[in-house]
């Protein structure tokens, strides 16, 4: 009798959400983008429990509202439809009807109730979203559902905008003896300014989980990964994470490992899309310790990742280590100017007080690094956080100045 | 006999602080930069109430600090010195003891207390002040102290960084019949990031007026021009704005010709930075209108000059107004969806519902335009705003990335 693996260690899949038994995924070419997929359609074999983290931006997509719509209405969801190339926001009642329309259609070619289904789209904003296009590339979805790491693939790929590279992440974990899988997918250049506004991420795991739980777990997981990558300000009117898992009516207890796994999906899919950054040439980690609570820490984190000063000078490997201590300042969060040091790759970079115990040379030699990571310690109590950036490059710049034309 | 003009009429005149008489000013090479000019010293003929409004950031530059206490500790002022090429920030016990000795030295050299000293400083952070070479050049500067154009353009080109060109205005207005005038300097490339981290400005009016009277103006002004044009979050730790006036015990009054000139001022001050901004190749008005309090549409305004995707999109003249949107939805400042719209150098460009007015190649043809003014309408209430900002260009990132090197 072989063992199973101790309950918190994860096995890395392949495959991402196609890994997650039960689903089935399809991606194809729909029209709406000229040549590439565009079009994600994806079925769960068993009624599901879903949780969402959507946008906080007041303009919210007609996807977004429909879909907060259904999940209000219906208990289980069943699928997902995900189109790239046209956001379908400010585009007024006519973006909700198409937006039920495509839950209709999806809803009608698989047997499910329309109120079982997820709707997300991405890409230009005001633009009108072509029905008709779309219910031709469903029929065609359907067709080509399948489970495992080559219609994921596919799925993934259709939900891409400006994205480089599709995003999948997927992990093993056992419980009481049993193989559980927890797997996503995820589009998002690098959310340092989502190009065509947009993040967007449907994870899943087969361990049955109450809605509830599959709430707070999702929540938890999304604070440590997507809520910790560098977000510039321009939140999207898209931005939506969906987290599925069998329903059933107990299931109030989340295993540790199922916990853990679902974490290491949201935090795998988050750094996928910071690596991606548009025009990002490096990466960069920010680390905020000896902080007086996670809030505190978090909220410097992400001033530190978000300033377009520190992004310059990462890109330019410039160790201008005043950008960093003056956007962690800018936050607001209650920083003792005399309490904090830095370092930077692990080694002590600046002591207290603004002591320099690294020369500009060996600073510059740290910052050459593809990836770079800074702690700073803020001398006032013991909580931490991460979050994770990239630099700003002049690409940035030439990828979102001439995005549409 | 000649009639003063009205009294709410405003006569633009040269020379900037120069022209406020009783103000004397010096800008001289010390030898902290290379070869440009990089100390400014002022001087008033009499005692001065001093109101200011300094950066919020918690990381605040030592000579920030000093003159905090100076000014709690003395009615009057009668100096300000001011150095560029260094920040004196993030530099410990010493840099306090720097911008001490910088104060002592001036006063000593001006026959006044110390206490009665403004010091400001703007450059790297994290370097310590040659205070050796500040000496020299102050006596020298002491020595060239003079009123008029010439030596308020020496002082303004004294307090530049990355500025390209130096920033005066001043009006002269009409109170019972006398002339006044209100004056000032100020240095900062665009406040898009403030490359050498800081933003300053210094304006007098030789109209008296008690210290709560000056305060409460100087807030009101700087509300609405300093605090309304671009900031991208890389909040300095060096802002500062100073404001002087003749002190007197009454003088609680502050006439309406007086607080509109220096309201003129600060907007012109303010202006200049956003039109000299880092890599900037056309400036963004952003009116926000029929909003339901000034605090929603000046929150949203700022939203919107500082989006990256706005600041892109402008620079490649690309009609993108769902960037717009967003990032006003992103300000969750009380959006309501279906009521807003928008307009382009008063053309009407969305309509209610995102309906386009403007064809794409229509509204190209006005972002061409180098200066682009958007109103948006919240359709919500009658109050308004007005902020400015620029655009976001390779430029930018190859300024900012190559700072030190």
């Amino acid at each position: 009798m072989v063992l199973a693996p101790s309950s918190l260690e994860l096995i890395a899949l392949r495959g991402g959400l196609g890994a997650v038994p039960g689903v089935r995924l399809a991606g194809v070419h729909a029209g709406i983008k000229a040549r590439k997929r565009d079009l994600a359609l994806i079925a769960f074999d068993a009624p599901q429990h879903c949780a969402s983290v959507v946008t906080t931006n007041e303009i919210k997509a007609a996807p977004l509202v429909v879909s907060a719509r259904h999940l209000a209405e219906s208990a289980t969801m069943q699928a997902i439809v995900c189109n790239s190339g046209c956001a379908n926001a400010c585009t007024g009642e006519r973006g909700e009807r198409d937006a039920i329309a495509t839950a209709r259609q999806s809803a009608a070619l698989l047997g499910i109730a329309p109120a079982q289904v997820v709707v997300a789209s991405t890409g230009v904003i005001g633009v009108a979203l072509p029905v008709d296009r779309v219910q031709r590339g469903l029929e065609r979805a359907v067709a080509h559902l399948d489970s495992g790491g080559k219609a994921a693939l596919d799925a993934a790929e259709a939900i891409m905008t400006t994205d480089r590279v599709p995003k999948l992440a997927a992990y093993a974990f056992y419980h009481r003896g049993r193989k559980y899988v927890a797997g996503g997918i995820a589009k998002g250049s690098g959310m340092i300014a989502p190009n065509m506004a947009t993040m967007l991420a449907f994870v899943a795991t087969d361990y049955p989980l109450s809605r509830d739980a599959l709430a707070r777990l999702l929540a938890q997981s999304s604070d440590e990964s997507f809520n910790m990558i560098s977000v510039d300000g321009d939140m999207s009117t898209n931005d939506a994470v969906y987290a599925f898992a069998p329903a059933v009516s107990n299931g109030a207890e989340v295993p540790a490992a199922c916990a853990h796994a679902l974490r290491a999906v949201c935090l795998d899919l988050a750094r996928a899309m910071v690596a991606d950054g548009e025009g990002a040439t490096k990466t960069l980690e920010v680390r905020v310790s000896e902080a007086q609570d996670v809030i505190q820490a978090r909220s410097i984190a992400r001033a530190v990742l978000n300033s377009n000063l520190v992004k310059t000078a990462l890109y330019g490997e410039d160790p201008n280590w005043g950008r960093i201590i003056a956007a962690a300042g800018a936050a607001r969060a209650g920083m003792d100017p005399g309490r904090w040091s830095l370092e930077v790759n692990g080694k002590a970079w600046v002591g207290r007080g603004g002591v320099e115990l690294l020369s500009e040379v060996e600073a510059h030699r740290e910052l050459e690094l593809s990836n770079v990571a800074v702690e700073l310690k803020l001398g006032l109590g013991e909580a931490e956080a991460t979050g994770w950036g990239c630099d700003l490059s002049r690409d940035y710049v030439r990828i979102n100045a001439s995005y549409r034309t």
